[in-house]
């Protein structure tokens, strides 16, 4: 790597191009306990042009390049592991064009979920995918990121529907198309969602949008034990009730949200339930929902109707992680991410309970769990190696019971720096294949180097 | 490539190798217009540890390999362009397991689509894929294709969650897990789907499954022209209806559908739509869907509540094809397959319409167009090479008309041999990745070699 020849030759960017300690401290830090690593140079492009002239110039000099949307990942996919450049896209953030008549919009990867969908309010659409921090959609594609509100709409998997990438030679591709569907050859936008910037960058994105639903109506419904409310949570998946979404907290969970957001949810397993639909079909969800709950023991429904209380609501599951984090004072987190088949969520969520319990770490348990995808939030002091070694056994029995069990390391949050000790054990020989494409792509191996394949 | 060698080898097979001229002739053919061209030897496995062996075998001496599933294939995937050992999965047909619980199936890739229903009756549970032929599992999954539920349950791309591939060095990998989503690294599932046997070939499938409607209602409503009609679906696809199925017939397809199947529907351009769900909603959306279609001009519906009209009202749909190719006896047909975004639809139509009515032909016009995805069967007499040059060339213009207006060449009949002309001008630069990819997985090219990528 001749950094010095690089840095020159992106001197084009002018005060776009920065190498200060604060700008490279605040690229090099992850929102969890994975420790900080400094790229060498941070890069704020304004377009594709300049993004495929950086990418250039670092593959001439060999140059490693990080993606950079709103630094919210959980698994330190961004951090410069072996220096270089990271290209922020905070400045390619324009909404591109929505067309209303084929429910998609194009947009730039820095535009943020939340901006997307204040700007989209009037036009009666939305982008569904709801992973609950205010990611860019650059990010939320690069990870596979999901959420609430997946077991309704999706992952990114079903909502990014064409990409424009730059790829490791400076070379700009585009995949996919405005058609609802294609066969026509591999799927290249698959490939690069979830591909954690080992790839390419992207720098456009083509999303399928929703129609708002005309009514929607959300609940709390508390359960005396975990065990009937994860039973309650399959029966519903099962009988086919298309919910919205359907989110687990556990009592742990339920306290530092209280504390946190100012709520008396009673201290005991919750499911926060929401239904999308006509008015009728919202209340036929609803009733079916009900009675399903009621059958497995529910102590009472807290109704969310008017809009002001479903904000809170739902504000109050978004925060639920910094919730959790602020009910241990200084405390930092390794946030787990498994997804198990529907019928093994009971077995993974009590199992994954009594191992954290029989622990000295507090670990509130929360999750997606429609999806059979859930997290405990192991909370460690920082710089206490005991309770890092303990938390890092925990999640990594956590995963070895995730595979036992048929399902997966990571549900959503990609795999990052957290999950790469566990990618031979999913994938088998899979993973090779992995890297042979990875080699392919990127034979110098300077995109994100050091995530996502088997490094040599 | 030496074949002899190969041969000796693959005589473990005993008399499931074969190289009978009625075998070699029965996989040497297409569905359509595409010529012959004959493997050199055809192999019947009974399980993935054969296949693994036969590719080794083959890898070895140079011989290609090319899957078979039921010859269902509209674009000649299965020919084998450069001879070599033709692998038909028609012995590797076991449903494995199903699994209620978790909705989900595994499969042999040789199981037909029709008979994975038939067992799966007894579930409540069906999967929803439904290309109108009894094409095998494995076949719709490399060409990734969809079909009349598409709009409604999502295309193979969306209902295949895992997959057993042996890849063309006979190593046997998995992709997927039987968890709903995953964010653990590159989607290998969403790569394999669509690769029409050009990456490695498919030996187990784990499918999603739907739980079956408690009601299901269908109906056919005419419009005077065809314009209305689209329109028709445009609105109602973008008002949210969650419709079913949602099908074009031209008056041409009516005239044909009548003679072949004895129906007697009004000789206009009609759509055949499905509505599932619980007993209200199925009746909220028909009567969202009426509204939509009385007011554009819609002559009158006529309703399949019954089973048996349904059954009869599909059929008549799925053998539109031979209904068309008896509309003209002893032709053949190019069968042309694009998907163009909702706005677009109508022009879309409108100007093929046009276009082959200024030609000779006959080139009636189907399609699923909830998807934007419609179909021209371009009838043509073997052997006249001015008829075929003509088709040829208005199914160009198709394919061109669906890129200019932001679509793609194929909705879900895949590249083949039809398609490969336009890949460069659907994918441009990106194609060549997908060559980089196939380079990375098949070194040798032997894997059913000339077919979807970029030629040598």
């Amino acid at each position: 790597m001749t950094l010095d020849a690089a840095m020159a030759e992106l001197a084009f960017l002018g005060d776009r191009l920065s190498q200060s300690a604060a700008v490279l401290g605040h690229h090099g830090q992850s929102e969890t306990h994975i420790r900080s690593r400094l790229p060498d140079a941070v890069v704020f492009p304004r377009n594709t042009e300049e993004v495929a002239r950086i990418v250039s110039i670092c593959a001439a000099h060999g140059v490693p390049m990080i993606g950079w949307g709103a630094g919210t990942s959980l698994e330190g996919h961004a951090l410069a592991l072996r220096g270089g450049v990271t290209v922020d896209f905070t400045r390619m953030d324009a909404l591109l064009e929505v067309r209303p008549e084929d429910m998609l919009v194009r947009v730039q990867p820095g535009i943020t979920r939340e901006r997307l969908n204040q700007e989209l309010r009037a036009t009666g659409l939305f982008f569904p995918v709801d992973p609950g921090a205010n990611a860019s959609l650059g990010g939320m594609a690069m990870t596979r990121a999901s959420g609430t509100t997946a077991v309704r709409y999706g992952t990114m998997r079903q909502n990014v529907l064409a990409l424009e990438v730059v790829l490791a030679d400076g070379q700009i591709i585009r995949t996919g198309s405005m058609a609802p569907k294609s066969s026509a050859g591999y799927d290249l936008t698959a490939l690069f969602v979830g591909s954690e910037g080992t790839l390419g960058l992207i720098t456009e994105l083509t999303l399928r949008l929703q129609g708002q639903p005309e009514a929607i109506s959300a609940a709390v419904c508390g359960f005396a034990e975990m065990g009937p409310a994860v039973d309650c949570v399959m029966t519903t998946i099962q009988s086919g009730i298309p919910m919205a979404r359907i989110e687990f907290l556990d009592t742990g969970t339920v306290a530092a949200c209280n504390a946190w957001s100012g709520q008396n949810l009673p201290l005991m397993p919750q499911l926060l339930v929401e239904f999308h639909g006509s008015p009728s079909a919202v209340a036929e969800q609803a009733a079916r929902f009900g009675e399903i709950a009621n059958s497995i023991g529910c102590t009472g429904f807290r109704w969310a109707e008017a809009q002001e209380d479903r904000t809170r609501l739902w504000k109050m599951r978004h925060e639920a992680y910094h919730a959790i984090l602020a009910s241990r004072p200084g405390c930092t987190a390794i946030v787990t991410d498994v997804c198990v088949p529907m019928s093994a969520l009971a077995e993974a969520v009590e199992e994954t309970r009594a191992d954290i319990a029989a622990s000295p770490l507090p670990g509130p348990i929360l999750g997606h769990v429609g999806d059979g995808n859930f997290h405990a939030i192991l909370l460690i002091k920082p710089g206490d190696e005991g309770e890092r070694a303990t938390a890092k056994a925990l999640s990594g029995r956590m995963a070895e019971r995730a595979l036992r069990l048929g399902g997966t390391i990571t549900g959503e949050h990609g795999v990052g720096m957290g999950k790469l000790d566990y990618m031979a054990a999913e994938h088998g020989a899979a993973w090779a294949v992995m890297g042979a494409i990875k080699q392919a792509l990127d034979p110098k191996g300077l995109m994100n180097p050091g995530k996502l394949v088997p490094q040599q």
